[in-house]
């Protein structure tokens, strides 16, 4: 029987990919629903090639280019932020996929998992932000989170069939991005061009950038603290310039386990929607001989402060790891815009931290003020010795 | 509540190793049996650590040194080849972990499996000669067989919750031995010495010339089609110098899961009676960032040829395996002794695979016939050019 699906984020490079693998597997599966914010044009093609029951479109006006261009199709749209919402927690979907970039993604998770509606998650922010609440709802709902992140599917193929008493640590996988071996000195005059230029992984804007901070991994040994449910001590993170093995899980008896494959996110967004089973594909297969070889290294906490800020915010706690979210997200854009430098990236992160009140981020509410405060901090900010 | 053990070989290489996983593991393991070839000061030592109810001495001599040295100790003493087999088959233990080195381990096993008994099997010689027959057996009995070799723990345990239907291949590593970089024109010339200097492992004396040739690998190969059921065109060598990746599974989408670690026979051992959970060892953790790289290439078939007269075996089937098996037992011996040269053990081989009229190995004495002949056959064998 076909599994239905909902996509949120169809026309960002996760939602892209996850059509190709909704091609890939056939009829196996059903989309019901896909989401977009501003791309009017792709959202459209794809609801009249994959003929979703609903679409949600978060941008109010390209909301109603999208509804003209449908009328008449059956497909219902949905506006706002609000849309985007009630299209996640749509139980016509058994499984829902959340692509979206961002804190902008945490609601819509929040919502799904309300329903009771199993989630692949890609979008990190909603357990980096919120992963105590999720969990929480997790528990009366019975909704399971998939991970769609490369390393946590590699970490959750591991634990396949493994007791998590047994695990002694995690270890994440990172390229390094493209700074790995550049200069620390260097580092103020990197560009938004070098920044965006990623060895190995083709994705969005926001997380290339996260990427080339390190802070992407940071966000990762948050979000793994929550869907494992381990904490920070037993996450690690070891560079891996390949980007082959995605994560290993080391056990108490000193097994370790990794899962490897080609830097391709189709393989781990398929998995979290035909798990428990693998499903047959032809995309490009590993080929360990032609790769030749791995290599591995420990991260430099000095060149890349963003993962040490991740660690921290995570030991405190409550809503360090929401501010933590929003204000390095706030501080990429600004990077991008050409408003500050990759080294203010942390800097502003962590003059967030330093000046953000810390409270218990058990309700939505609390999570979502100290999301805007971080936004409006981080707007605002401005590097030490630059004229106000 | 303890588990009993009975260790056949425990005098040897795995043996000593399983008693320090005993060890290790405290009281969850009783040892009700150990066996010795002729090691009699060492099976003592080990009968009165470890108090098993019985021990049986292959050699009959050394068994009567034995028994005279545990008289009124209340653990009884076996004599001779039958009385390992009885041994293995005492259903006093709840799992049997052969150790024992080449042909002679098939019988035990057999019995033991006969009994319906779990087996760690180390004794990869079982299944190459026996496997149709074994695993018949097995459908009857209930009998399990945990792999204790590297490799097969290595799949084992990435197959660990996953589907038999989703494999598309296993991929067993090999370091490719000390001759993986020797120039195949010098090989003439290789010593028993040069031979015995394994870069890795620290194992057996038979074990370690079959790592030299590679005929090792090819064993693991045939072990491999009884141990998961697959055939051969779906079980890959690549070859891995560092010996951290101990073997590895692609699956249907693509993929790859592989078990890591240090080079050290205790963890396989472990997880094999400690199955399905893992449990806690201070022995030393596996530090990827120490070990750097990971390297991997094909292996090279000309230098080895031994690898496809493995793979031939196995697809002529029958008693095929058995006769490689053994022929390659009696070459390995004669090389060591000095009668013959290290290129000349695949010659011989292939001699013994050229003049066997093979015949179906559903029957122990079928398999036993064939042992037998391909002893006599590689005893009298002379290379060509040889004076007769």
């Amino acid at each position: 029987m076909a599994k239905n699906l909902t996509i949120l984020g169809s026309t960002g490079s996760i939602g892209v990919n996850a059509l190709k693998v909704v091609d890939n597997l056939g009829s196996a599966l059903q989309v019901v629903g896909l989401s977009a914010h501003t791309n009017g044009e792709l959202i459209i093609s794809q609801a009249r090639a994959y003929r979703p029951q609903r679409v949600a479109v978060s941008d109010p006006a390209t909301a109603r280019t999208v509804e003209k261009a449908l009328a008449g199709s059956g497909i219902e749209v949905l506006a706002g932020p609000a849309g985007l919402v009630e299209l996640a927690a749509d139980e016509a979907a058994d499984i829902c996929l959340n692509g979206l970039v961002g804190a902008a993604g945490m609601e819509p998770t929040v919502a799904a998992v309300k329903a009771g509606i199993d989630v692949a998650l890609s979008n990190k922010e909603s357990l980096v932000m919120a992963g105590d609440l999720i969990t929480g709802i997790q528990r009366r709902s019975g909704s399971r989170i998939f991970p769609v992140d490369s390393e946590h599917s590699a970490i959750w193929q591991c634990l396949t069939g493994e007791d998590q008493a047994d695990i002694r640590r995690l270890i994440l996988t990172g390229s390094g991005g493209p700074f790995r071996t550049r200069a620390r000195e260097t580092f103020g005059a990197i560009t938004a061009t070098e920044a965006l230029n990623h060895p190995n992984w083709s994705m969005g804007r926001k997380i290339t950038i996260d990427s080339a901070t390190m802070m992407n991994k940071g966000l990762e040994v948050i979000e793994a603290r929550w869907l494992f449910d381990l904490p920070a001590e037993q996450i690690a993170i070891v560079i891996h310039p390949q980007s082959i093995i995605h994560s290993l899980v080391e056990f108490t008896d000193g097994s370790v386990k990794a899962q490897l494959g080609l830097p391709d996110m189709k393989l781990p967004i398929q998995y979290a929607l035909t798990y428990p089973r693998h499903a047959p594909a032809r995309w490009e297969e590993l080929n360990l001989v032609r790769i030749g070889e791995l290599t591995f290294s420990d991260p430099d906490l000095e060149k890349f402060p963003c993962i040490g800020l991740a660690y921290a915010a995570l030991k405190t706690g409550g809503t360090a790891p929401a501010v933590l979210n929003v204000a390095n997200e706030e501080a990429v854009y600004r990077f991008l815009d050409g408003e500050i430098r990759f080294v203010d990236i942390p800097n502003l992160i962590s003059a967030a931290l330093e000046h953000h009140h810390q409270q218990d981020a058990d309700e939505l509410e609390t999570i979502r003020q100290a999301g805007a405060w971080a936004r409006e901090f981080a707007r605002k900010w401005r590097p030490s010795g630059t004229p106000g």
